[in-house]
């Protein structure tokens, strides 16, 4: 067994239970309220990426710092890097994981293409508390057209 | 960084989420419900036995898988053994754990006793859900006398 299977496991528990709550308080067809489990993975982020980067100096810039995040932090939760980053360079960057780890165990049928959301919600919320703790902050959304490759768009927030 | 630390950060954001809403709800003063974390512990355990002993022969008997639990189920999650097991072999199982992962970045003052119970629960669930896979029915407790040492209180139901 893999070391780090138990995170899987307890990843997917936590989607379970947050999902079938929502299933209980929502009658109304609604969207499917995944800011709990946004949160929790941004407190996650944001605790992974100060110890990865402790004892670092400070990126240059803020593509220094996305290049960061899809290579040494990426392989740190998802044992792999990103596959492919682009960026419009005014603070739009699409990281795209061609194997993205949550969705690797399910198919790639239209039923799972619906609830994917729920798998990238976590991650979601990973990258942009890493990125606050770094002094970005950003709105992060996910994107998955074939399973199991996942986009994560982030929209950086000048202010 | 250790591969799995994002499993201990994961497994305290669970244990903030459910412990800050036990204080929005709770203004009685009564003991901390840590059902649903007990609750994700057991699937997780659940899962987690299936996969390690999926190609293995049938245990012996009930010592027998106690002592697997100990060993490499226990490894599997904790990253070590189990230090001491005990048994009134009456159906009375105590597993003690002298330094058990998620109490060790704890201080041991008696103000982090107090709430140890939380970092425990997850963990109560795991064997007793790992045990339920293996067609036995349990209640697991824990005991946390000193810092980072716990110890899990089986008790075997019998029908």
């Amino acid at each position: 067994m893999s070391d780090d299977a138990v995170f899987e496991f307890l990843h997917s528990e936590v989607i379970n239970y947050f999902v079938s709550r929502n299933e209980d308080q929502n009658t109304e067809g609604k969207d499917e309220d995944l800011s709990t489990i946004e949160y929790m993975g941004f407190s996650t982020g944001y605790r992974i990426i100060e110890r990865l980067t402790k004892e670092m100096p400070r990126f240059k810039d803020e593509l220094d710092t996305m290049k960061f995040i899809c290579t040494d932090f990426w392989s740190a939760i998802y044992k792999k890097q990103i596959d492919n980053l682009r960026t419009n360079h005014q603070g739009v960057y699409v990281l795209q994981d061609n194997s993205f780890r949550f969705l690797t165990k399910l198919s790639n049928g239209k039923q799972y293409l619906e609830v994917a959301p729920r798998f990238a919600a976590f991650t979601c919320g990973v990258i942009r508390g890493s990125l606050a703790n770094l002094g970005i902050a950003s709105l992060v959304t996910s994107e998955v057209l074939n399973m199991p490759s996942c986009k994560f768009h982030i929209q950086v927030q000048r202010t």
